[in-house]
């Protein structure tokens, strides 16, 4: 158990589970980090770890530094009519990381990712169950495509985030959300619903 | 005048050069950039900046850090027929990336665009005058057109980078060359090609 005393003692103990849960997240995966591991390897009882983190779920988010639950936020956005998914997806997507808080955090995880391996690891857990596994399978997709799906949506909403925000390349820098998601959705229908060659196909299907 | 003596003198010179020309290539942009401007910040001849680094463009590749020049790379991928420009394009840049030597060369490159500010605008510059410059207007596109169509293809070739060398999704990540360029192409095909909606305009052309 950390050292007694009030706040600097509460504020050990936080990061010494944060440091415990990055490093077992990073080591066993998502689904094979358990509370109890985490605990352990903090050297405090799980239920600190629930009192502190509430949820498995809610520490892996704290851990990641998300600022939000792209789960949750992308919730209205995955109801309605489904020809624009992928413009309320874009549009959705862009709020995020156009507002000035969250754009900050979230754009703090990719710094990370870039700097160290084991953020790196981390961006793949998050992407892989907040993204893939939380919202690809809620759409209309084959479940043995959601892989390959998820990582080629990523590839686009990644790549749009260093351009917009890091390398800043005029226009998409600067250019209003309601453009952005014009020139993008497309590309995203295509990666989410339209068909794509198979693994070691023929470039083209029928082509 | 660096300090005088052989080997460490000329270090220490080729540093200083490389430091004013990231400082002077970052704050004026490749076309500001003097060749007498960047050997006045490292306080040395401008004949001795041709000498260790020949013109302003080996210089600002040597700033940059990269392995190759994409405008030379591309070139034979940019003959021939121009139906399979997209996949030869994605193809060649594959060959870049999965090669150990350059891709990690590459690789840093992006790494250290996310980390410094001046280093995102290195590498914006990189982009703007080897790739878009060099490489698009060789292209039949409108040249109205070239920056939108370039930021594009650029947010589609980063976000691979991140996702297949970085972040490491699968199967992104270890897909064959021959499938990431099935996957892909077709984005590449639109951004550069296809008609895309006008800036403030309806989502759709027509739609």
């Amino acid at each position: 158990m950390a050292r007694t005393g009030r706040r600097p003692g509460n504020q050990d103990t936080r990061e010494a589970i944060l440091r415990a849960a990055r490093e077992t997240f990073a080591e066993k995966g998502y689904d094979g980090a358990s509370i109890r591991t985490i605990a352990a390897g903090a050297g405090v009882d799980p239920a600190l770890v629930h009192h502190y983190f509430g949820t498995k779920d809610d520490l892996f988010l704290a851990t990641v530094g998300a600022p939000l639950d792209p789960a949750v936020v992308v919730g209205a956005a995955l109801e309605g009519d489904p020809d624009g998914l992928p413009e309320r997806l874009i549009r959705t997507f862009l709020g995020v990381w156009d507002n000035p808080v969250t754009g900050k955090a979230a754009l703090a995880i990719v710094r990370s990712a870039v700097q160290h391996e084991l953020s790196a690891r981390m961006m793949r857990e998050f992407v892989t169950t907040r993204i893939i596994r939380r919202i690809l399978t809620r759409l209309p997709i084959d479940p043995a495509e959601i892989p390959r799906r998820g990582a080629l949506l990523a590839s686009q909403a990644v790549g749009l985030i260093m351009v917009r925000y890091v390398i800043k390349l005029e226009p998409l820098a600067s250019a209003p959300p309601e453009d952005v998601v014009a020139w993008i959705a497309p590309t995203i229908r295509r990666y989410l619903f339209e068909p794509l060659p198979l693994p070691g196909g023929p470039a083209e299907p029928g082509g």
